[in-house]
């Protein structure tokens, strides 16, 4: 179902702001108060499910590791198979990896080379929480299309537009956001 | 329902051994072929919905970070809220910490002071995907029951039963495992 205004501030109200976290001068959106809320949690999946239901997914990717909760929960619903995109060195077996930029330096994601059971042009939806400079969300997006798969949309729950992250993302994929802030 | 062999064989081949992982002589248990596979992941999403709908639980809690990608599902699916235990720092606000032994040093896992809303009693299910010593397990267990909560069960994919690590933790509460290896 759409969002009513009252669902979103069901949402909205349901995340905790925190400040100076990890730093200061941050102010942090805590979904765990939203994940421990069930009537939040479940009017969250309820929607996400209900928009993706048409989409024709074979799988959903989640980024490590917020977006597991969301996006194993939505593959479930889906009856589909989910793939975790995740930091350096948790996979066991041949990856793709990308590089993004921090503030200060570098990390990296990758994802196994079989991730999607070598299949190609299936329909992938990538997931995470929270999308603020996207550097992570373009380098998971970059990694699902070198593995020629169908990136049909990147989701999050919450794009905080400070940084107007969404914009470059939306060069590799169309993009939703359940919240805008 | 109950796992019948042909079900277990299903899980146990959609679980992909990976030698030398992450150093030399440990065999990985890679789950993520089992996530991919969209026949196996719901067969166990089945089994364990099946399995907790009748324990009356409140909250399902989910070990950092493979344990979120199973437990948000299975609270999804019950209709209660999900609780992340982290690894330490990242949780934003107040939280309980418990250290644990590694090989070498230790390590710590936290979990928010009010991560099931100060509620007392309540109901929660534990869930990782594997066992092997239950270090970690056995912290997350201990921090949960610190919140003065009712830990009914902790539930894992598998466990490995070459060091035991389910006997200590039994003493904590009661522990299942989906697959005996």
């Amino acid at each position: 179902m759409v969002l009513n205004d009252n669902d979103k501030k069901i949402l909205v109200d349901s995340i905790r702001s925190v400040n100076d976290f990890p730093k200061h001068g941050i102010v942090f959106k805590d979904i765990t108060t939203l994940l421990n809320n069930k009537v939040a949690f479940k009017l969250l999946m309820n929607h996400l499910e209900d928009r993706y239901k048409s989409y024709n997914l074979d799988y959903v990717a989640g980024i490590d590791s917020r977006g597991f909760i969301f996006g194993a929960a939505l593959a479930d619903r889906l009856g589909v198979g989910f793939v975790p995109v995740r930091k350096k060195g948790k996979l066991p077996t041949t990856t793709v990896c990308e590089k993004y930029e921090l503030e200060y330096g570098f990390d990296e994601v990758e994802i196994h080379l079989d991730a999607f059971n070598n299949e190609k042009n299936v329909n992938v939806l990538l997931i995470d929480d929270i999308i603020v400079s996207g550097g992570t969300a373009n380098a998971a997006a970059t990694l699902i299309k070198k593995l020629d798969v169908n990136l049909v949309e990147v989701c999050f729950l919450m794009n905080i537009q400070i940084l107007d992250g969404a914009k470059k993302l939306r060069e590799i994929a169309p993009v939703y956001s359940v919240l805008e802030i």
